[in-house]
């Protein structure tokens, strides 16, 4: 297997997030030859396509679009607002999206892990963020699912995980991404 | 029927916004104890939970939920944004929807008009927008759905509607809207 | 307030079906003025239109389609096969919503129940069952949702509901549902 | 490239099905190392845990299942029901899926191609047939998405595709679903 490279994109931006958390212990997990990059999704002002149109879009759009194209798998995590997506997620995909024609996330190997504080594990936010990946080609690792549920309570006031099952599943997770990102990265 | 009040709320922040044309044209039928209220998302910040628990939110957040609690109905016109709802108007539903406890978005009756210059209508985001509706206790409209396809074809260089048969469809639409929200705030 | 019917829709075929011990108890809570009628779906032919084209239905979708007209309201209380909706409940949807034109859902209020072994309560049958009811037009009661996960461990060997805090929200759910079968009903 | 083979799945049960002519269509566009199989869906009981559970399950059941095990890809050709998927489809889905640990989905390649005799392509059961390949674990192909709108104005009375460009469309649609089923089964 040669070098690969995955952006990790969090979908909340709480000082104290739980995604963030649980986005860090992942990221430690990848193997040597793999690469994670936390990318910050804070900066992005809200797609608007006259930026785009009027040829002069803000510096951080065009910064954000250089960061996705060379990657080659992407991992989304992400908390559940109102049962569906945290628009600061759903706006870094359309920003990278654009302009028409323009695709930053075309033919990435994409995965999600959805984290509540309630027992649903934000399954509607997972869901939901399936979605536009078919329109974005993202190829999406399916199995295993990923909802992390009552995460408050697997979690230190470090932001550790303290659950010795939970920190094993996501240690299975990142093998399955690792290898989905491997597959789809070749066959490019 | 006694005086009602429904915000309209546009999924588009382009200047030459096809949602906007159709939003407009709507609420100039609405009857004259019947007031709509276009509601400018633009300057919301993206939602983060720290801006509300350190006491001190954005102002643009405070009178925006001020602008919300008092309606009777809210009418969503929106495009489709990579197949699902554009993240300016599901910031917008987040921020309305909290500090925890305080949703302000709490049993007003809803329409969604979807708007798309393809074929498809944006049935994605139409049905993604009506997901957090039941969270947040929006009672919606069922029928007529209003899918607005090929719209590009049936506007001229004003933004006016051309077509006859999409300003019937209109009309009916908001007469089944007017009739709903009528019911849904004489029920509270 | 008038009397008023709704009829009890189960997604489980199973003898010792979950969803029919929480339907038993939900319609056991009824007030004297508001009938509860359990629905068996269990003898619906897969949905053929070429069986109405040829102007013979089966006789199970006819009686069914007449069960269905008359109601004012509609309770579906489901589990979750595969992260979505079983086909005996969509098939239900199909056979009542035909032949074109004869729509027996149309204007009936509607709740639904989603229940479940796991911890996820079912959310993706929740959420997947309430895209067709804006088509079917059966108005939908949004709050409370109402997910019941763990259901093993709240019943007992004789499928009655062991654990108090499900009977009240239970019992606060049909209050919901009887108010909104109320309100619908009435608009028509 | 080896031997490769591949099932499609019909969602409709109807003589004159536009998805069936679509099938056939795309299944004849096969290369000769790739062989597609018409796998029939009518004859299969709606999904009862019971039948599996008592040992005793309807034999067009295990057929069935032991005709998906072997398949590299699944090609699901579906309708709009209500705007969602046909219960035929959803069924022949939970069938494959039991007993409980015999997924016999797991790991296949899979694509969708949805049909409409109106202008929203069968976007709502395109998506939502998606949710439950997570739970499969099909592993979907993203692009190009298949929506078939306006359907009974490309086909003649023989059910042959008449417009080149959809001609064009469905060929590009299968070189991309070939390679699909290839990469994800030599990943096994």
């Amino acid at each position: 297997m040669s070098n690969k490279r995955a952006g990790v994109f969090v979908g909340s931006l709480r000082r104290g997030s739980y995604c963030k958390s649980i986005a860090k212990f992942v990221s430690s997990l990848a193997p040597n030859n793999f690469k994670m990059d936390m990318i910050d999704l804070s900066k992005l002002a809200m797609y608007n396509q006259d930026l785009d149109d009027d040829g002069n879009p803000p510096k951080e759009w065009t910064e954000f679009r250089a960061k996705v194209k060379p990657l080659d798998g992407c991992l989304f995590v992400t908390p559940e607002y109102n049962r569906s997506v945290p628009a600061v997620l759903k706006n870094a995909l359309d920003v990278g999206s654009r302009p028409y024609g323009k695709n930053a996330w075309d033919g990435k190997a994409g995965g999600i892990i959805s984290v509540s504080p309630g027992s649903l594990g934000a399954f509607g936010a997972n869901h939901h963020l399936r979605q536009p990946m078919a329109f974005l080609n993202i190829l999406m690792l399916q199995q295993p699912e990923a909802y992390i549920g009552n995460v408050a309570s697997i979690l230190n006031e470090k932001g550790e995980i303290t659950s010795e099952s939970t920190r094993q599943f996501l240690k299975n997770y990142m093998d399955a991404f690792v290898k989905w990102v491997d597959t789809i990265s070749d066959m490019k």
